[in-house]
């Protein structure tokens, strides 16, 4: 007999693209940036003594959002602190859809979003992306019991952005709050940030573990008016933050000449890549994040997976119901590419 | 108008103890270790390259839970390990106890238990100690819709501890799961920890915040039977613990000479504590934790936390409905004691 709620009982549970912990892979399979962090972060992490790891750390992360605060010009009171942007995301859903709710997202979007409806008890209503990756107005009809909205933007696995004007009119036309998950914004042309000011029912959440390289450190945070983030204190753990992760984000969001740097080499990574696939015939719609969603008209995409697994490289396949099945390539190093295409040429 | 749920729209929130990021305070509130933690630990976190940060952690924290099985004598898959002792709370929580639910606790305890109970949209359903600090049957009697039993043992604000033979008792007649909050049982003569598999209804979970003096990297985990823990881990965030704790922790855990020798510390100052408590006219009943319960038969309490916070020594205050108020005082160096007990002999 069980004693666990039915709905955790039958759930499926996120899973994780794979983490070899040992040896040595090609690994574009989870979007992480392939270059090290800011020295500043190592640097930051690296002052903090055993005597301030006795001691609890700020609740709030104060000194990460004043410089969050001035980097993305709100004002401090209008970020919260998670571990990691998976963090935020369960906050705000444990905030906002109760049981018997519904949390509506795009389709293909990240799969979390379903995962975090189902411990709520609650379900997931999704409205398929049109085949260019736009999204209809159907994401803002039958919006019954309908509490949040997710959007992640860019998506993934597409890669794609819907603009920030797209946004708006969705936002404007749902009966609920929209949380825009800017995971990958940093690689974008456009985001979502000054829209936080402009409506209260838009949030915005952003993560250092793409774009500052800093996944195995876990920090993210949300953007939204002072009222929202105030309420949501109360729902997240009182220290989720520990002492190490708030000095070595604080000094990562500090370095924006680090940030810009390596934006620019990952997106130059990503046009060359873009090019190399689709002269081997995949076809890509037009990226803004660090990944590239490659399907093929005539390839089967599961054995390439495969065969690239055997030779240590690491992409991801995915297979959705209802949509098609692809492989999703992290941009990598160009070394990393270089191999991965190698590798490919010989297989399509 | 609000869009968060009526349940979280009247949370009150955890008040978490004052924690002043400047100055320099006698700081006895919040149940940290005096001692700085194992040099081994810092070995370990400094050991961590930017490289390292680059990727996500082991979902799993398979490290960690090979240290703590040798050490806890359980398998390493009846191990998950948290983001703080409250992540695991805080799963715990979400797997059992749905919305309309209840949440058996003692009174007076660990306030967490009830806003946790309060973001699930579950009632909490206490029952208070006797004027001993024992716990009668009433604990297990009116069970209806109670879906989790929580007992912190040693209890918080008390430090004292039921027997592990009085906790089968009252586990045997519940109804649920019953989650024994070990926190503070490093500093005490008996845990439960062997109770895990003698009954599946037992979990326990522990913290490094206290007995490991690493409140500021956030780690603890539960012990329980596998069938628990791998439905649990479907509900904890993927990556819920990075990889400096990760290592921090499992670098802790094995310094068990580090461990004893520091409780050791801790118990010996307890007892100096006790005694000049007593002294002066507090009650406190015996503790089994790091922190003692101060209450005073004819003095009023909330001025001397007031005039100690004054001279910048941080006791807690606690004021509990029908059950009256205390002074609750961490466990500090000797020196740190010494200097508060010089300013309350000039108080009471």
């Amino acid at each position: 007999m069980s004693f666990f709620r039915p709905n955790i009982d039958s759930l499926q549970g996120y899973v994780a693209g794979q983490q070899p912990q040992q040896g040595k892979w090609i690994k574009l399979n989870t979007n992480e940036n392939p270059y090290p962090p800011s020295p500043a972060v190592m640097q930051a992490i690296g002052g903090i003594t055993g005597e301030r790891l006795t001691r609890y750390p700020d609740p709030v992360a104060t000194a990460f959002r004043q410089q969050a605060a001035s980097v993305l010009g709100v004002p401090p009171s209008w970020i919260l602190c998670g571990n990691g942007s998976d963090d935020i995301l369960t906050v705000v859903t444990r905030a906002l859809v109760a049981e018997g709710g519904r949390l509506r997202a795009p389709y293909p979007s990240y799969l979390l979003y379903e995962t975090l409806a189902g411990i709520q008890g609650a379900q997931i209503a999704t409205v398929p992306y049109e085949r260019d990756w736009s999204l209809s107005d159907a994401f803002v009809s039958d919006c019954e019991k309908v509490q949040l909205a997710v959007l992640a933007n860019p998506n993934s696995p597409s890669g794609t952005i819907l603009s920030r004007a797209r946004i708006v009119e969705l936002a404007e036309k749902l009966p609920c709050p929209l949380l825009v998950d800017e995971a990958y914004a940093d690689f974008s042309d456009e985001n979502c940030i000054r829209l936080v000011a402009e409506n209260e029912r838009i949030m915005v959440s952003r993560s250092l573990s793409k774009s500052y390289a800093l996944a195995g450190m876990r920090f993210g945070f949300l953007v939204a008016q002072e009222s929202i983030i105030e309420r949501l204190l109360c729902v997240k753990d009182s220290y989720n933050c520990d002492t190490l992760s708030i000095a070595g984000a604080t000094a990562a969001i500090a370095d924006q000449a680090w940030r810009s740097e390596n934006c620019k080499k990952i997106v130059a990574t990503r046009s060359r890549m873009t090019e190399a696939l689709g002269d081997l015939g995949f076809d890509i719609p037009p990226s803004q994040a660090n990944f590239l969603w490659c399907t093929h008209p005539t390839v089967p995409l599961r054995p390439i997976y495969e065969r690239l697994r055997e030779e240590r490289i690491l992409v991801r396949y995915m297979e959705y119901a209802d949509w098609g099945d692809g492989l999703r390539i992290s941009v990598g190093s160009d070394e990393q590419v270089d191999a991965c295409l190698m590798m490919l040429r010989m297989m399509v």
